[in-house]
């Protein structure tokens, strides 16, 4: 992997909304930030293979994506603007029931060359066939922490465990590192507590976190009330979940001791406000969130309830979201969104190396290119990431320390060939040929 | 001007859900729609002087933008997380007192520049030095409906009716009919009763509409209710603005006599969700206004407060705030943010031969190249382009039956030099140089 040198950028390095140079220099050695500074600050000796020329663009970390099932792309606008239970029973459902493995790598693949345009350099998914969806990450040069998605009631509990423990103990460091495998319960109506505290049990014994739909929908608040007298949060927590690393997906119907209990057990939080919004679940007290010091980042979900896996969209969203709801234009300020959809994320995943630029964090960036009229002037370069840049602005990407996109061409990914399989597999799924 | 033949595009016309020909097929002879068909309906001995190949394409009405300020692209991300007040009155007065009329000019090109890249063929602006609003509506190419903006207090208030009146002598049906002029009287509470009934008056006698914000925040309910004890809608009606086609912006606090007057008054409103969201002045009750038959558009508001001019981003907004905002996951299907955002803001503007591909009308229509992997696979094409598509797809605009943007170069406009003189002139005003 040839070193590289990134000159004449304007540099966010999400430290904080200073952590801003002007005509800065990134360094990239192997798969990490070397430095990180002004024109001129790049250690003497570093010898870059390769230089990139930033002029006119900005360069930050890529987007963590917090919470998607990937190979739904397959599924973008094959049914909208239909209510939860009947989207799901009756378009959803059976169509993820003729799904083969390949449809699952194929629907992955497209998955990433999507995130890859729109600048996402890291994502967290929860489905299935998940040896596919870690064979497209490997291939894309992207980075994941992927979880097997599990029913624990039904016939299927039992494999779920078993197949995500081989998944685990297969994948989890693999593609260079850039693997994460953690187990993923699918949310606390479909496990009872017997089978989270087993899940607990297995992914402590496998150091392994664990990834989880919380809280999403009223439905589930009032079913989980029914069943044992209280809310999705002190269920988990009375079941131990929390004692792990857990990436919570959703946390929209809340009461104050819920946010008390993510805050304090440092629970990491997927929001997700376009899937909220499009499937009307609600709206995540995101503000209340945040003053309880609790680790929230943002998620796009899949791309049948979004529909695309747009992270700058997606952060626009957010912020407008949250100044409405709440009667405040000061709620969710633009630096504050721009962190979700980095810095915030990568800690809601646990991952301590990526989402910021700065020595020794893991080189996964990407420059916007800012000369484009609806960029233009430059007053703000942090609101105009959040409130008026849209994905093709991206230009380059650069995941461990390799570049995977350049001048908005994928490197290793042949587009063309992705979507016709996107396409010739949709086709046959919902057409049940 | 050439005669124009499309072929192969996908072509949605906008005259319900199944106005849509697969292989379709568009003539354009002069400035007007010939024909819009299915592949060989083109008729017989028409001879097109220039042919375009749409394959992979969506052929659709350019969108109607209802509400802008157009120079205020000079602001841009200059303040914004903000109260209103302080923001307009520290951030957004201060420098719009140090416009130069050379100023709304660029930054007015600025704005078209970006409208005619985001698929916007026309647009209805209130600002001021209109005339230079008008020279760069002329010379870009696009329609607008143009209207001075009016504060019925104060020094300035008789000036504002002698500039208004000009102004639409002189430029309505200008620029070969493409520009539209209206008075502009600002609000209900910047302009008392009698001068209201002044500008009903004049615009009457010259035969023209009205565009006014209306109802935009509480401040302006409980203001209005101070000083008249009523609402802003009852007190424009009982000024008689509602006798003549009138454009309402904003209508974010009605109640349902509110309602039932705008609707039975045939008064086209202008719903700015991103900005009212942006400004959290608000959710407007789109839903409820639909129900009632009210003439409803999209507008973006000015790029101070939103803070881009992006049509297909502000119907994914509306269509997503008001699913949230009314819990019901069918509210503004993908079709009526569509209607919105072309035909329902052709109409809220009184333009009756706009917002539609069917013969006859103006020749003002976009192509959106849908050979992206975040339109792909290809289920649903306006759940598409409501929930997935981003600005950067539009390949081609055409408007009033001129191609003024070919695979995305802009073919009448200095795009570097417009961008560079709206960057100059943004730092001479904020930095009071």
């Amino acid at each position: 992997m040839a070193n590289i040198l990134i000159q004449g950028a304007t540099v966010l390095t999400m430290e904080g909304p200073d952590g801003v140079y002007r005509d800065g220099e990134i360094a990239i050695a192997g798969n990490s930030i070397l430095s990180v500074g002004p024109r001129g600050s790049v250690p003497e000796g570093f010898r870059p293979g390769r230089s990139i020329d930033g002029t006119g663009m900005v360069a930050m970390p890529g987007f963590v994506n917090c919470h998607t099932h990937a190979a739904m792309t397959l599924l973008r606008s094959y049914a909208d603007d239909m209510p939860l239970m009947k989207w799901l029973s009756e378009k959803i459902w059976p169509v993820e029931e003729r799904l083969q493995p390949e449809d699952i790598y194929w629907g992955t693949m497209l998955c990433c060359l999507e995130m890859i345009k729109s600048g996402t350099t890291t994502f967290a998914d929860m489905y299935f066939s998940m040896e596919r969806v870690a064979a497209a990450v490997e291939e894309s040069g992207m980075r994941a922490c992927l979880s097997r998605g599990m029913i624990g009631v039904g016939s299927g509990a039992r494999k779920a465990i078993d197949e995500s423990l081989s998944f685990v103990r297969e994948w989890n460091g693999g593609a260079d590192g850039r693997i994460t495998a953690m187990f993923g319960p699918h949310a606390p109506y479909t496990c009872p507590p017997e089978y989270l505290k087993k899940v607990v049990d297995l992914a402590a014994r496998e150091g392994a976190g664990i990834h989880i739909h919380v809280a999403e929908t009223r439905d589930e608040i009032e079913q989980i009330r029914a069943g044992y007298g209280t809310t999705p949060v002190r269920y988990l927590d009375a079941a131990g979940v929390f004692e792990l690393p857990v990436l919570a997906a959703h946390c929209v119907h809340l009461d104050e001791g819920d946010i008390e209990i993510l805050s304090a057990k440092r629970v990491g939080i997927a929001h997700c406000p376009e899937s909220n919004m499009k499937l009307a679940s609600g709206i995540a007290p995101v503000t209340e969130l945040l003053q309880a010091g609790a680790a929230v980042g943002l998620g796009t979900d899949g791309a049948a309830s979004n529909n695309n896996l747009d992270m700058l969209e997606e952060m626009r969203s957010a912020s407008l979201l949250h100044k409405v709801s709440t009667g405040d234009p000061l709620a969710l300020p633009s630096f504050e969104a721009l962190r979700m959809a980095t810095a915030g994320g990568a800690l809601a995943l646990g991952l301590k190396d990526v989402g910021l630029l700065k020595p020794g964090m893991k080189a996964d960036l990407i420059l916007v290119d800012f000369r484009r009229p609806h960029l233009c002037p430059q007053h703000d370069l942090i609101a105009h990431l959040v409130y008026a840049a849209q994905s093709a602005d991206v230009d380059t990407v650069i995941i461990n320390g390799k570049v995977v996109m350049e001048k908005r061409q994928v490197l290793n990914l042949d587009e063309e060939k992705i979507m016709a399989e996107a396409q010739k597999r949709a086709l046959r799924l919902v057409n049940r040929e």
